[in-house]
């Protein structure tokens, strides 16, 4: 029977293509360098405490706030509880700022390419994408501090380049930017610096990270943002009413007790990023600088389609992007020192 | 140093009061009788199931749609996978439909009172909230079908109320409404019918479930919405990417594959609400007749504020609603037993 009432949906979103998100193939097992997981399980202290968990009070809903984690999220990155919003990852938390500030006709800006939800949410709301390309070395581009947008994203480490920009051009933005800048930190956990540093100073910065790259617990979907406690509060009223689970809030707190072991596995995937991004050269391609935990290899005009259905046929899934503008491009993830070896392994075979 | 820029906030979310959540303590424990939540723990088979899940994988996305959930629930309700959708509890539906539905000026009705949160997401999208008021013994509103709405919504059994309207009324409300009838279904497992067998039939109604009533795992957010393959279609293209978490996709469908652990908890449950409302109705309150997991009991035209705050007092948390419609009611969900003698005793030692 065919649906009969297509004009309840929103010309919006009848119009519109969804997000396609990495494929996460459940049925067969392959070497995942598609979606910038963390090839490390998460702390035993996060497993332990799941366990305990798992035990205790799953019939009664979450705190709305999750006031423990927000607490000791607060104490790690030196914030106040009210400065700290928990997210059901951080996709949540970028749909809570688009819903918040972005109504029809809303300009929002960013650099591209970039992190491609941006367009989606946007979209939804009926807002404006001003998309400011990147110089070809992915520098800031001078244009993005010329629109008058409500907000304005930065991802740094930016995907899928992996480049990063210094905090000194971050605050330069900051002081020249439109509305609220928002700073898509979550990535930066493998990078030299953040720009958490600048929180104090600009009362219009927000800055967003997630649980799903460096803490290895992409499975549990935990975000969190940085912010001013006026924006935070806004933010929390659009903010769905239990929107992180018992579990997910276990799992944060205790990832964050053991930031010793986040920190352990971040330095192994710098060094496996350094020895991927050497062979890459080594195999033919321009690699660009990567401070995130996967890198962007790229063959000037040569498509790789081909390329990456061939490491797929062979059990590997790395990123392919059909976009013009990233065609000639491959984006893999940081994977283990041996996950990498048989990448490398194949792709010389595939390529040569 | 204060927040610079209130303009960057739309003016509908500055306007706004966020929902309001029934009340989490997390410092202290009471009798909770005030969210509805199941006294019962969930099954040992979600127990071990979780146990399991916890040792594997926590650092891998989740599958983007729960697959495999949606296959359990279209096994279990007798309906294909395409027309199953998971949501991070159903609130998190109610979000998409919402996103998909709802513009600038679009009408939503519904008969108040009811769940409070449909008036906020409305708002949220600048919508126009058309409320009916129920009739006093709440049944059915006929002004509902006048109203030419996107969305009209049928909490069923009602919340606060417990009422439920039979599938033979929600059927003649199917024949006549305008745009899509979304049914929110989430206490009807404590119910005597469904209108699930009215999905063949009426290609507009959508079906929203809840996994934190009667399955117990108010904790994990889990929801579900039955509809149209078509609607589906457009619903999750506004879903968060990844909405549901590994470990709730993995508890929902431990919590189908044991049905029986629900079915048993629902009946000694309703065994409770019968001699809850017997109880209720000797201490002098007009109890509603309740179809759900909890009771509205009106003492007409005497405030409940100070009997609310009585129990809390003695350890007992019950729900009070503020607006004038509901001042002189309490909301009280069904406990165990013993949860329930002692709500009983305690009531009885204020209000004498």
């Amino acid at each position: 029977m065919a649906f009969s009432r297509p004009d309840t949906i929103r010309e919006t979103i009848r119009q519109m293509r969804g997000y396609i998100p990495g494929e996460q193939p459940q049925d067969k097992s392959y070497i995942k360098l598609n979606s910038n997981e963390n090839p490390y399980p998460p702390s035993p202290h996060v497993v332990s405490s799941l366990h305990s968990a798992v035990n205790e009070n799953l019939q009664l809903y979450p705190d709305p706030v999750a006031t423990r984690l927000r607490d000791k999220a607060a104490a790690v990155y030196n914030l106040s509880r009210e400065q700290v919003l928990v997210g059901n990852g951080s996709d949540d938390l970028l749909t809570m700022l688009m819903r918040t500030c972005v109504g029809p006709g809303n300009r929002v800006v960013y650099p591209v390419p970039t992190y491609s939800l941006y367009d989606t949410l946007v979209t939804m709301q009926d807002g404006e994408v001003v998309p400011i390309p990147f110089p070809a070395d992915f520098s800031l581009p001078a244009r993005l501090t010329e629109v008058a947008a409500k907000l304005t994203f930065l991802c740094n480490p930016n995907a899928p380049s992996g480049t990063l920009l210094s905090v000194h051009q971050v605050e330069t933005l900051a002081q020249q930017v439109h509305g609220i800048l928002v700073i898509d930190e979550a990535y930066v956990d493998f990078a030299d610096e953040t720009a958490l540093p600048l929180l104090p100073t600009y009362p219009h910065v927000v800055i967003l990270r997630s649980f799903s790259k460096s803490f290895s617990l992409a499975g549990m979907r935990i975000g969190l943002a940085f912010g001013h406690p006026r924006l935070i509060d806004e933010l929390l009223k659009v903010k769905d009413s239990y929107n992180v689970n018992r579990l997910s809030i276990t799992a944060a707190v205790a990832a964050l007790e053991d930031y010793a072991w986040m920190r352990q596995n971040v330095d192994k995937i710098r060094a496996t990023r350094a020895r991927l991004m050497t062979a890459l050269r080594e195999l033919g391609y321009f690699v660009y600088p990567s401070q995130a935990n996967f890198v962007l290899a790229r063959k000037t005009g040569e498509n790789q389609e081909a390329v990456y259905l061939g490491l797929k046929e062979q059990g590997i899934l790395v990123r392919y992007f059909s976009s013009p503008d990233l065609a000639d491009c491959l984006r893999i993830t940081v994977g283990t020192d041996a996950e990498i070896d048989q990448l490398l392994t194949t792709l010389q075979r595939i390529t040569i």
